[in-house]
């Protein structure tokens, strides 16, 4: 069985390099992308600016072939991959919960993005509070990996160069 | 451009009725399911039974047939489709947060379940308390949707028959 699926836009960011990007949103506050939805689906974004958030869902088109055990950014530890948010998945789909900032026809203008530039992305999701909150959260492993160094790891040197990297925002 | 996925495995569930399936996690509260994983991926599950939770990625195998604009089931106003939860999507990927209940080998139990039975599995991630907390969050025309009526659509009749459904908690 095959599920066949066609982008509805494309993801741009300055993350250019794989290994610069950051891991998470929390990781990438500030980041500036633009988030272009084909003009033969603009007509599904009626109503999106009233979300301070979205889900977007997209193809690691760039991702290694995937392993089933690997090493996650984070730790040191071998896990499953499943156990993990390793791009190099049996299917390498992504999902990021970005802030959106504002709409411009087709175009919506997001931050905190951890996506690659020209990430080609296959659906949006509102980002509904009511739905999205939960209790008793265990993370597993992820609760033995301290905050610190999950910023400094996560970051993956992003803000770059010597003065840092100017679309990242004050507080990171 | 085209993307193929095969599924990893199955979701079992009580839901064999669209109409009557809960439209998201927390309008299915104590309702169990399985994830059966298929034997070549179970590698990819070690480490997962230390998270609470983990998102469900899968495929909408019985939506209709797509529109941009749809009237959403928590609402009698037509909004566009990236600003609703509707299965009916140009990509018709589904995500679930659910409750992790325990593993044996490649089957996970799992709760909170509004996903149809026999639906295709694309990937499992773990969920993350640190990634996934948001703030300032607006959600757009759902914040106008009282949470009584919310409930009482969003549940779709799950409990069924008289006396309700023995796979519903107490709660609800």
């Amino acid at each position: 069985m095959e599920f066949r699926f066609s982008p509805i836009g494309v993801v741009h960011t300055p993350h250019e390099l794989p290994e610069k990007t950051p891991i998470q949103p929390r990781y990438a506050q500030g980041v500036k992308g633009q988030v272009e939805v084909f003009a033969e689906y603009e007509e599904g974004l009626a109503d999106i600016e009233g979300f301070s958030h979205v889900v977007l869902v997209y193809v690691f088109d760039r991702a290694t072939p995937h392993r089933l055990t690997v090493v996650p950014y984070l730790s040191d530890t071998p896990r499953g991959v499943f156990a993990t948010r390793a791009p190099s998945r049996p299917n390498d789909i992504g999902i990021s919960v970005v802030r959106l900032v504002g709409r411009r026809g087709n175009v919506l203008d997001v931050e905190d993005v951890d996506i690659l530039d020209g990430t080609p992305l296959l659906d949006i999701k509102p980002y509904v509070a009511r739905f999205e909150s939960n209790e008793d959260v265990r993370s597993g492993w992820q609760d033995d990996v301290d905050e610190e160094r999950a910023r400094t790891r996560g970051r993956r040197g992003f803000r770059g160069g010597p003065g840092g990297a100017s679309n990242a925002d004050g507080e990171v």
